[in-house]
């Protein structure tokens, strides 16, 4: 493809593009294929020749579309948003365009410097002090998995440069809460921990880990000479926003020498308003924690962000230096590939750079703050409605609530809920992902994708009523 | 930003990539500023209101480009080539619009099945038979990283579900030879094995593992009472592209039980053409092996792909399966968060599908033979040339050379060879990236940059006359 031929096939994208964000409320919100269908309309073998691109992009409509489920719609309430808002877009165009590699600096200098100055743009936004630097990772369960490995270092006198785990010291330990993210428990298995040695640590009524708990499990563990590691602490939990008392839990792991990882993959995006920080009091304390800004923020997926208190370590625990790799202004830069696992890295900071410049940080505050308000309304209503419950506090834009019709208990009402949940997902209507809280199965209502207004939370309350009174 | 103003300004950006493509060679190779000159020019703090776009796009010529190395120069020799082809730009473009997650089947069916398809069309072109199944991995590095993972987990018996590295059997063992790209001593170290438990295996003259040495490395340490685990073989090494007898390291492998993972991060593009797969004979012996199509072949960054003979082992070690991300398809369908370390996926199969479908595979092979036949030519002139040296053999596209002047040898000669490197560099001319051999530096010249022609390797060969004889 020429660059001619690029101008006239990258305006049709473009116009693609904005045509399906202008009409994105008209696609059912969940994908209606099922399974195979997608596969089935596509060749098994690659192409010999080359294919006209016009049957590409008629491909895009033909099997892409329909076999998509649409985080961008309006009535998208599943998991957590992931907003990807259309000056974002521009600026991952631009790095993809550009074709350049952050292998080291010198392989492009801007993408380790515009990277710094966004992340340390971002750490203002949430309100860190500057005692913490910033790099950009691709997930927060990339991010966790990394803060293991530098807790398990750090708690080994960096064994990874002898005998590794296999030293024969006694075991290191991990502590979270069971609410916490499964990319913890990944995290801790693959770091080579074993399961046998991730404690979970455990919760109060509202699913907030128990620093007390914590502190009689450590030393409890302790007493067995065990080597208490490294606690993860959420911000947000992904069932049901529970928020964890950090400043508590900093206490604890301070007096024992212990990592704290902070996983706000959710709620970090909330601190850019002062009025939600104190949901993450007592930060400072931490080691190291992860946000997500290609959630709610609303950066395009992936851009993950990553801080630590001391990048010495993280650069001990990351680094490679082979010769092909060095460079004349090594020593003078810093190489952000000792950041993280991958070597090569996208110049990912255009986007988060385009994004707070289009918005400025007042649009992106009341934008949030708009979704809090319709999380907080939207919980009014069923909180006065007959037989419907809140299930959990609502410090965020997510609901956990349930139809509880009389007589209905146990697993008939697990049925009755991933029922009516299941029926509203495959109208189209609108998109809902069920979780177990307690046991049993409830409806999570995540509030906040860029689209989503308040009469989209209304319809999607019609909507709830309809399928489970109906 | 409104889908209206998407229109206009997507097709500003878009013709501003055109236009940075088409004027490519203007720009010095290497970019020209001095550490923290990028940084300087940006404000500190986060805009609180919305800026013009017109601004940010401004910047992208004031601040980006001065900052930028340029990997789509056709004068790009360093590293190895990384094409971003424009057809891969639309792909990755249409990826970042939709603005899709895949975090299971059911929240983007497409993104799943097209990932299927895709892999499976690159299978077949590298001629791997179809015992293999693929998955997108960000790098390289990550893809090694959960080869050792996964073998180790093999050789323990699955011990992360247990008491993890920690168990206290004796020492698992990683084997590789000191040509091996450093990802992999990294995934070692970060895996748990510790530097103590990685066996360099020694190379022949040209830079091969020697599977004799493997064998008896292998025997001895079991001798001792270790457990040998895994063996990561390298198909076109980074310095010199030297070629590790697959097959014969795999009847090793296969003899003791270790697991084979080859890495042909670079040399897995050549495999479309038949007159290559030699190179990596043996292959079906391997239990997992890792290409990159982000290099030679062409596809935008990030884009590795990762296949194995067992994927249920695979999922086996990467799953998780909390109550929040299950949906009704599990169990019909594939779950490709259970196929790697991170949670959430990019629609990453687009830009494969774009390319493949655009080029076809005659004009993708046709492109490498291109340079191919360059690296010959260029091989053929250097040894021609009085106190001029090809230093290894050109299986690919990449030549290690040295100008050796009469009467210069060690520190003198490096000295010297750095130097010219280093004003060719400067110079903006052309961008190489010298590495170590033998305990001295060298040159590498690393071909295949899409736009590459012969005369940008002879403009090349003059200016590495010019700056070393000169
Ligand atoms: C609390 C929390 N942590 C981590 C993650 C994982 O995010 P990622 O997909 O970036 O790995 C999520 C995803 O929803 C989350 O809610
Ligand atoms: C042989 C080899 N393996 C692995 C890698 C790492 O690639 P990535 O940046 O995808 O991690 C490279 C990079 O040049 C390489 O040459």
């Amino acid at each position: 493809m020429t660059p001619e031929e690029f101008r006239r096939l990258g305006h049709a994208v473009i116009d693609w593009i904005a045509d399906y964000r202008e009409g994105i409320a008209q696609h059912p919100v969940m994908a209606q294929v099922a399974p195979g269908e997608v596969r089935a309309r596509l060749p098994q073998a690659p192409p010999e020749q080359p294919e006209d691109m016009a049957a590409v992009l008629a491909d895009l409509d033909r099997v892409v579309l329909p076999g998509l489920t649409h985080w961008q719609s309006p009535r998208f309430f599943g998991y957590f948003p992931a907003n990807a808002p259309l000056a974002g877009v521009l600026g991952d165009l631009v790095s993809t365009g550009l074709g350049v590699i952050g292998l080291s600096w010198q392989s492009g200098p801007a993408i380790t410097e515009l990277e710094e100055v966004v992340t340390d743009w971002v750490r203002q936004m949430v309100g860190l002090s500057s005692a913490w630097s910033g790099v950009i990772q691709d997930t927060a369960s990339t991010s966790t998995l990394v803060a293991l490995l530098c807790a398990r270092e750090r708690s080994s006198g960096y064994a990874m440069a002898r005998g590794g785990m296999q030293e024969g010291a006694a075991p290191l330990l991990v502590y979270a809460s069971a609410e916490s993210h499964s990319s913890v428990e990944k995290a801790a298995l693959l770091a080579g921990f074993g399961r046998d040695h991730l404690r979970l640590v455990p919760c109060d009524e509202i699913h907030a880990m128990r620093p007390e708990a914590l502190a009689a499990m450590v030393e409890a563990d302790l007493a067995r000479g065990l080597r208490p590691c490294a606690v993860v602490a959420t911000t947000g939990t992904t069932a049901v926003t529970a928020i964890d008392p950090v400043g508590a839990l900093a206490e604890v792991a301070q007096r024992h020498g212990l990592w704290l990882h902070v996983d706000a993959a959710m709620a970090g995006s909330a601190m850019i308003l002062p009025e939600c920080r104190a949901l993450w009091e007592g930060i400072e304390g931490a080691d190291s924690l992860v946000l997500n800004p290609h959630k709610w923020l609303g950066v395009p997926f992936d851009a993950s962000l990553y801080y630590v208190r001391d990048p010495q370590h993280l650069v001990r625990v990351m680094s490679t230096n082979p010769s092909y790799l060095q460079s004349a202004a090594d020593g003078q830069v810093k190489t952000l590939r000792d950041w993280g696992i991958p070597l090569g890295r996208r110049f990912r900071a255009l986007k988060l750079w385009f994004v707070i410049r289009e918005q400025g940080v007042a649009a992106l505050r009341a934008r949030l703050r708009r979704d809090l308000e319709n999380a907080r309304w939207l919980a009014a209503q069923v909180e006065v409605t007959p037989q419907w419950r809140v299930l959990a506090p609502v410090p965020l834009q997510t609901l956990c609530l349930r139809h509880e019709p009389p007589g209905l208990a146990g697993e008939a009402l697990d049925r009755h809920t991933m029922g009516w949940a299941e029926r509203i997902n495959r109208s189209g209507a609108a998109y809902l992902t069920p979780a177990v809280l307690d046991g049993r199965w409830m409806v999570r209502v995540s509030i906040g994708a860029e689209a989503t207004e308040r009469a989209d939370v209304a319809a999607l309350w019609q909507a709830m009523r309809a399928a489970a009174e109906g």
